[in-house]
């Protein structure tokens, strides 16, 4: 368990997710993203593997998918908002 | 490549559908489901599982999920609305 994200860890976490296209989402303490693949195999191939660090952190997205376009939300419920862990997941779907 | 549904095709295709808890999308010419699974992994493994049979069909939802469920629809965007193969996908997602 981890603790919402204190005004100083968002400037410092959230700051770099921004720059890889990130935004806080509309009306939520949660950042979101929308990522394009080649075709619908690439993007579930994508969120195969998301899913595999999703499922090991215990920490899972919300997202959906059209195609070749996966819509990412990230926010941890049980803080009621932002936490470390999103960043986590956020810098690993980055990398995948 | 099939056409768009007539009125009798609807009646014979959807009719059943609509009776495992199919809707008519609102708005939309297009039909929606929402399952509900134990836990993640059993929602994204019948994603995985419904993924490959939408790939093989060259047929594919838009659909989310949020932890154990999955929200689906389903429209044949080639043809403007709901084809023979919205219902065929349809009756392969609720068999899986």
């Amino acid at each position: 368990m981890s603790e919402k994200l204190s005004d100083t860890a968002r400037e410092t976490m959230l700051a770099p997710l921004f720059e890889t296209g990130w935004a806080m989402a509309e009306g939520r303490d949660a950042i979101t993203k929308t990522y394009k693949f080649e075709d619908f195999t690439e993007a579930f191939g994508w969120m195969t593997s998301a899913a595999m660090w999703a499922e090991k952190w215990d920490h899972h997205p919300e997202w959906s998918n059209t195609y070749n376009t996966v819509e990412v939300t990230l926010t941890s419920h049980d803080v009621g908002g932002l936490s470390s862990r999103d960043a986590k997941l956020a810098r690993k779907m980055d990398a995948i």
